[in-house]
């Protein structure tokens, strides 16, 4: 609950030294739980936190991964208590962050708890990199990894951020989709103009943003962005119908919506619509007036934020040239219009044969008393890219989220029984991975002894 | 300067005191100069300010109508100078409502003054009707005014609300447009979703609204909603050649807009599009994350506030019902849509034959040393057509605002000159109004005398 309590939105600027305070605060909790050289690597932006433990030596090394930035609160009326003051209601512990990412996050730390105040040491040589920009899209995080993917290496990693069917259905995703996000900007005239002296003869920009977003749909809940589709992968009716059989029906997935109907690309179910298949959201949209009562007038300008979910094989940046191009050719000649790549993150697949999932699915079997399905994810974790193309690792994606916590939406929950699994998951995890077959061993952690935290980077 | 620093926003219940006690400065101020029965109306939201003066017995009586309260001031950080802040830069007075409207309504007060203090009476029978509601629709004043359409009884009724051509071309406007304010909102979810774990499967309310006002307008820059253009109005070739000579031309609309290109339905100028024809406009939306940088999400709802402008002889209450067909229309079936209308007014035609807009053309030969031009508005002042149809008078619109003035948007402006132009305008129109003939004189107000102002309604 401490832990939540640091509003570490990552996106909003007045929000800096809450994040820099909640790094430290967690890096002191690695060095109380034993972890000696955890330590707060300062970045361009927001903090990454760093700490390892060499484990029983000859065995492989596993990278934690985890964020302790979380989403923006609004619309703030609609939570039932405030985002950042956890609050416990039945079996559910409520607070923006609780459940993406501090609270998944936290099985791994206090399964490294366990270990350390029982045997010593973990049964595996451990690094945490826990970062501040997950949100934003791990915009230090990305180049940082590259930079030290010597230190950095490792035979597996495991990050808690994804979803289980239910509260006994666990579940280990194998695809997670990349991410494009943009923001663009329609400008008019030079100043708002009052909608009576000059309605019906100036182009609204905000007519024209709702025109133009209009255009990046076609009837059939496809999008009309040329070119979009030509890299998406098809899959094979195995896969489709593994899909279908370990994968949430349509119904679950409007019941975990609380939505009446599905919606989207004709052909495909709605569990694939979201994963296999490619999505481009409205995020947000301001313009014009939007206090109580009304305004009679012209906005100037204009902006939506949108972003794409994009699938194997595309590409964010193909995808953001295509995008760009389907905006000039959408753009009427009586505004201008800006687009803004904010971020972008490649998707990804797990290979299931991986030995570390092996290990995962003997956990769950023992911290759940299941096994897990395999599933694909929609959202995004933009550093498994980097992970699996750089540090050559795979990522086991270990979620203990359920599908009605309400992740990135008001009321934000954790469901309490899914945290103590979720430890006693993660230690037999490192346990089953300890003795696991066919891992190619990487060097053990050298830890940094007492560095100051300004040359921190260079020593990883 | 002091009826400027009143925030007076009417459409934002925060302001309710503000303008509560700009109402009784107000009335307190005409008292001072000497409309010792100047008081205060409480209606069900914000005061209504009256204040009469018998004149020279037999002389008509003038009814002088203005507004004190004022548009939303956003975006703020657009203006120069704090919005109730009044500034003066050069020969202009820049606060919200510095023109639209307590700059111009006072014009009036200070001829009023000016007679007060030399000849101890003005030459006609006066009576001042000032509200705070105008910028919202004039809800309370309407019904007020049928209340008491025997003792608002007058020959005239004149109001400074409007626009001159440029700062030496005075003109009088004979024609408003009616305005129809809606505010429509779309629900989707039953609360926000994760856009990585729902994009592509559930129908987006954000991209629902987009994609619904872009079915409001065609390709021809035309309203597309059905029937709306039935009852308006066609105008034969010398009314419409007419105004090609009286009227601003494309360029000049498009230099004060500061707008590069115009819009809107071909066939007609600029000047027509916004007089003659009518105008849908979008003037606000809101939904999803409008913060800085990103948010992953679904919104469960979008709002729009839109506004029509209405022409002769479109109905209000048609067009209303008219929109709520459509919208029902195109609204799709994983959604539902709410329509909320705000307020509505109906469009105006002021005869140019009137003995008292012969007078007010004398007036502005002799306040502004110009014969004033006879141009349609574009705008509305919803109590016009209840003065023409209930009191069964016309209203002089006698405007002393600018081109430039920025009203409704930020950095609005006064220009001083024409403040006191206008005074001296309004002195001279009383005075030429006195000897008019062919006016039907109605009888002279009966000033209410030390009656409490709850009282108030009943008495006038």
């Amino acid at each position: 609950m401490d832990f939540i309590r640091f509003p570490t939105i990552s996106a909003q600027p007045q929000h800096e030294g809450d994040i820099r305070n909640c790094a430290n605060w967690l890096a002191g909790h690695l060095r109380r739980i034993g972890l000696d050289d955890a330590r707060v690597i300062p970045t361009k932006r927001h903090p990454i936190v760093f700490a390892s433990r060499r484990g029983v030596p000859g065995r492989p090394t596993l990278l934690i991964y985890g964020h302790y930035d979380v989403q923006p609160v609004d619309p703030l009326n609609k939570w039932r208590s405030p985002p950042f003051e956890p609050t416990i209601r039945g079996d559910d512990l409520f607070g923006r962050g609780a459940c993406d990412d501090k609270g998944q996050m936290f099985t791994h730390v206090k399964a490294l708890e366990a270990y350390l105040r029982t045997s010593g040491a973990p049964p595996v040589n451990v690094k945490c990199l826990f970062e501040g920009e997950e949100e934003i899209g791990s915009p230090n995080l990305l180049p940082f990894v590259v930079r030290n993917k010597v230190s950095l290496a490792a035979d597996a990693a495991v990050t808690s951020d994804t979803r289980m069917l239910g509260p006994n259905r666990p579940a280990i995703n194998y695809a997670e989709r990349g991410a494009l996000y943009l923001e663009i900007e329609v400008h008019g005239p030079e100043h708002d103009l009052h909608s009576g002296n000059f309605g019906g003869a100036i182009h609204n920009p905000l007519q024209v943003l709702c025109e133009m977003i209009a255009k990046l749909h076609d009837a059939n809940g496809r999008i009309a962005v040329l070119g979009v589709y030509d890299s998406v992968r098809s899959w094979g009716r195995k896969e489709r119908a593994n899909m279908a059989r370990a994968g949430p029906s349509d119904d679950q997935i409007l019941e975990d919506a609380e939505a009446e109907l599905g919606w989207g690309e004709r052909g495909y179910s709605l569990y694939e619509r979201l994963t296999l298949r490619p999505a481009l959201t409205i995020n947000g949209i301001s313009g014009g007036y939007q206090g109580s009562g009304g305004k009679g007038v012209i906005p100037s300008r204009a902006t939506a934020k949108l972003s794409f979910r994009l699938v194997p094989d595309q590409d964010p940046l193909e995808v953001d040239r295509l995008f760009r191009k389907h905006v000039a050719r959408i753009t009427p000649p009586t505004v201008h219009v800006n687009v803004r790549t904010m971020s972008h993150a490649e998707p990804v697949l797990i290979d299931l044969q991986h030995p570390a999932i092996r290990a995962a699915r003997l956990a769950y079997r023992k911290g759940f008393g299941a096994a897990p399905v395999f599933l694909r994810s929609g959202g995004t974790i933009p550093i498994l890219s980097v992970f699996q193309n750089t540090l050559g690792i795979p990522t086991v994606l270990m979620g203990f989220a359920l599908p009605d916590d309400r992740v990135h939406a008001p009321n934000e929950k954790f469901h309490i029984p899914n945290f103590f699994r979720g430890i006693e998951t993660s230690i037999w995890f490192m346990d089953a991975l300890a003795s696991a077959h066919g891992l190619h061993l990487c060097p053990s952690p050298r830890p940094g002894r007492g560095t100051a935290e300004k040359n921190a980077e260079a020593i990883l």
